[in-house]
């Protein structure tokens, strides 16, 4: 299958991706805290031989700063994993539709992501890989808790399940402001693009389930699944509205970005991504009559974060300089 | 010869135009105040019959309000002159850099305009109008006072000349705040655009005297040479200093107005005359390395204006529907 941002269904709709992450700890290892190197070395070789051929393993010892922020900005790995200073593995699949970190906060971090709105389908792909490593390894189990876990917040289940979705009809109306309490209401939490603590970049958020234990994998999936499909009709509504009621200042929106995006000779990241959301917004109202670019929207979003950006220049560029080569990789995507 | 504005050297320094006014009253007819309407209608007979077949008369009788507004914003007539509800007369020449108002302030208001640096023809050429007319009209002269004028402010030489200048550094710097004061010290005045009262759009300004009694027509003339010579040294060393301190930002700064010029789909006048007021600092330098539209940029921003565009789309439009019909003609103006 080719690689999960670049189908067109990221584009398609306000939901870009759909994500599972399953923690999971093996019995005979100590938690992260207390595992000691030659431990978690051992660990790493029974995950790598337990998920056998199907994974490449990733060394991470061969890439530098630049590309594991690109790892980042693509979601294969967590700040977390990276900052770990034992022992770590990584494997992941040639279309980066399913990761697993080894030594992260817990043992096991299975990590699946879909285009769109995959949620069935990352599930379904979370649990044969899980299925997959419980056939030579013992996890760390309790009937009462569920799966143990480093942190307590993460037992039970192990499980969190995310949509990332595009929010600019919400966020420009103001609404989001509301969402987020309404949102913990059902245990539920809305962050930016790259996770907690980090502003929301290009009006992308992501919903995920807060709780993990007390409630059945379904129960979570499912409960996920009916706020964020009344996240999205509420901004498809708004949106909407807005093309039946200011449809010439939405499109004068869409062109002004899409002729910023084509003519600017230096653009921050932040900004870059408040164009490319309307663009986005443009094509999907299909009211930008402009050609598309050859990429999807949302790989060109990833592409022009610090690390990616970094990786396709080939070397470090200070911020100013970042802002100039994003601006060129930014024309050269949209060049007709 | 052709329109004045359509001579490319309008846009080639921060020199658009020169203009002189000669304000000049005939003995036997009283001011415009006591004026009769039939005393108004022989005045308007006899300039057109001195003037003779050297000019067209224009009726502004037939024009409609649009009309009449565009001439005003092709600086044709004076605001004054429309107000006037007398008989008036208007004479043109087809090139545009003759034109004479009858029963304006005063009884004739003769003015030249030449583009670019050029304020020696429109004096030479006013000076020649100002000549014919003499041939068989008496002017109102007193030998200590010079011309007569309806409004002692003009008395004297009657002579008001003035250049038409680009000053976005000046303006972008700030340095036009401290120019105000030091013009006035000389006897000189810095207005927008469109005259007394009115905002300075797109960075462009009018330098003239204001002092017209106790002066030579040439001292008056040098004078304002002087002057403009140093706001335009100026200006370029300010210009010259950005393009090699901060010339990516300009850069910058050129190509996303050009961007926004050729995609907005609501462009409000304020904001499309600064946008080419970019546009035409970005050809100017020659960084903005994209094909020039078929008009000069000051061809474009006079056409812009609310009068020109409607008398373009042929009908009256409300401000929304000029904003909207601005950014279609812009973007026709640019299209490769």
């Amino acid at each position: 299958m080719k690689v999960w941002y670049t189908d067109e269904i990221v584009d398609a709709t306000p939901v870009i991706s759909s994500r599972v992450r399953l923690a999971r700890n093996i019995k005979k290892y100590p938690f992260l805290v207390v595992i000691s190197p030659e431990q978690s070395k051992l660990l790493v070789e029974e995950v790598e031989t337990a998920l056998g051929s199907h994974f490449t393993p990733i060394s991470l010892a061969g890439k530098n700063d630049i590309e594991k922020r690109g790892m980042l900005e693509r979601h294969i790995v967590s700040p977390e994993f990276l900052k770990i200073n034992k022992p770590k593995g990584l494997m992941l699949q040639s279309d980066e539709r399913i990761c697993v970190m080894v030594n992260e906060e817990d043992h096991i971090r299975i990590q699946t992501i879909s285009p769109g709105d995959g949620i069935d389908t990352a599930w379904d792909t979370a649990n044969k890989v899980d299925d997959l490593l419980e056939e030579s390894i013992q996890y760390a189990f309790d009937k009462d808790y569920g799966y143990l876990t480093s942190c307590p917040t993460n037992a039970g289940t192990g499980l969190r399940a995310s949509f990332m979705v595009h929010l600019p009809m919400t966020e420009r109306t103001g609404n989001i402001r509301g969402l987020l309490p309404a949102v913990s209401k059902f245990g539920m939490t809305l962050r930016g693009i790259y996770g907690e603590g980090t502003e929301p970049l290009g009006h992308i958020y992501q919903v995920s389930n807060q709780v993990t234990l007390g409630k059945s994998e379904e129960d979570i999936v499912n409960g996920l699944k009916t706020i964020t499909s009344q996240i999205i009709d509420n901004e498809n509504k708004l949106r909407e509205k807005a093309m039946s009621s200011i449809r010439l200042e939405m499109e004068d929106q869409f062109f002004r970005a899409y002729g910023t995006l084509t003519h600017a000779r230096k653009l921050s990241g932040k900004e870059a991504m408040e164009l490319l959301s309307a663009v986005r917004l443009g094509y999907l109202t299909q009211t930008l009559n402009v050609p598309k670019p050859g990429k999807t929207l949302y790989e060109i979003m990833m592409s022009i974060q610090p690390g990616s950006l970094q990786s396709a220049a080939g070397r470090e560029l200070d911020e100013n300089e970042r802002d100039v080569f994003r601006a060129s990789y930014l024309r050269g995507m949209f060049k007709k």
